[in-house]
C-alpha cells in the first residue's frame, strides 16, 4: 500500500504476466526486468492479436509507451 | 481545495475506483498505489470494453498515459 | 492580463467548469484543485458523450493530457 | 525578426485571435495570457466545429498541446 | 554541413517557406522567427487543405508539434 | 534478472532481431547499436508490411518512438 | 558496434537517404545535418506519397518526431 506502483512489479519478477498493448494485441510471458518507463523484458513470450491469433515471440523487449496495463497471472 | 489533484487520490486508497481509458475500455478495482505520472496499481480489477463485456484482471498496473479520468466509488 | 494562463483557473476554484476532452466527451463539475500539468480534480461531476448521453461521475480526477479546453461557467 | 515566436503573441494580447485545434474545431476570442507551452487564456470565446456550427464558450483555457496554429485578427 | 538542422532555418528568415502539417494541411508564409521546438512565426500566411482549398491567415504562430517538415522556397 | 530491460539488448548485438512498429509493419535485421530511447541501428534490414510484402532496406536507423517491441531471433 | 545509433548517421552525411514518415509518405534527399532529436536537414529532397506520386521539395527540414526510420542509400 506504500511505495510506487511499479515497485509492485518486483513481486511479479520470474512469474507470468499479461501486457495489454495500444495496438489491440496482448503479450504474455515471464517478466525478467523492467524500468521506470515501464519498458519490460519478457522471456517465453506469446503475442495474441485482436482476432485471437497467437504467435510465439520468445524473448521480447516491450516499450513502456506501448503498454496500457500489466496484469500478473494469479 | 489545497494541494495537488493527485494528492486527493490518497483518500481513495483501499477503496474502489473506476478508470476510464483511452482505448475505450474502463477498469474498476481497489486502488493500492499511484505515482506522479498517475500510474495506478489496482487489486481485484475488472475490465469492461466498449460493448459492455467484462473480464477479470485481478492485480493490475495501469500506465497513467492511458488514463483519461479516475473516479472513486461513492 | 499578467501571470500564467493556469493561474486564472484559481478564480474558478469552487465554481462549475466544463472540460472538453480528446475522446469526444465533456465533463462538468466543481473544480477543487489543479496542477501545472492541468490535471484537474472535480466534485459532483457529470460526463456527456458525443451523442449527448449523460452519466454521473461524482468526484473525478481528469488527466491534463486528455483535456482540450476548460471553460468556467458564467 | 528576433526573439522567440511566442514572444510575438505579446503583441496580440487584448486582441482577437483564432486558434485552430487538433480536434477539427477552431476557437476565436480575446487573448489575455499564454505561457511557454502555448497554453492560452481567452475571454469572450466562441468555438466552431468542422461542420461550421458555433457555440459560445466565454472565458476559456485552451491547452497548448491541442493547438495547431494561432492567428491574430488583422 | 556542420551545426544543428534548425540553425539552417536562419538562412530562410525573411523568405517564403512551406510547412507540411500533421492535419493534412500545408501553410505557406514568410518565416520571421522560430525556436528549438520548431515553433514558427509566419507573416502573410496562407493555409491549403487536403482538397486544395486555400484561405488567408495573415500572421500565424504554428506549433512545432504539428509540423512534419519545412521547405524553404527555392 | 537484474539490470535494466534495455541492457538485455546488449546480448542481442550482432544477432538478428525483429522490430514490431506502430505503423503495422515489422523490420528484421542485425542489431548493431541502440540507446536509452531504444533508437536502434540495424544492418541488412528488411521491412514487411501488414499485407506480408517485403522490401530490402539495408542499413537502417529506427526511431524508438515507433517501436512497439523487439524480439531477438532464437 | 559501439557508440550511439544516431552517430552512425554521421557516415551518411553528404549521401542520399530515405526517410519513412508517420503520415505514410517517404522523403529522399542528401542528408546535411541532424541532431539528437533526429531532426534532419536534407538537400535536393523529393517526397513520395502512399499512392506513389512524387513531388520536388528541394531543401527540407524534417522533424524527428515524424520519422519512423532512416535508411541510407546503398
Amino acid at each position: 500500500m506504500t511505495g510506487r506502483p511499479i515497485d509492485v512489479l518486483n513481486e511479479a519478477k520470474g512469474k507470468n504476466v499479461m501486457l495489454k498493448l495500444k495496438n489491440r494485441t496482448q503479450i504474455s510471458g515471464v517478466i525478467k526486468a523492467f524500468d521506470m518507463h515501464i519498458n519490460v523484458w519478457l522471456e517465453d513470450a506469446d503475442v495474441t492479436d485482436a482476432e485471437g491469433n497467437t504467435a510465439k515471440l520468445g524473448n521480447t523487449l516491450v516499450r513502456g509507451d506501448s503498454i496500457i496495463y500489466i496484469s500478473p497471472a494469479q
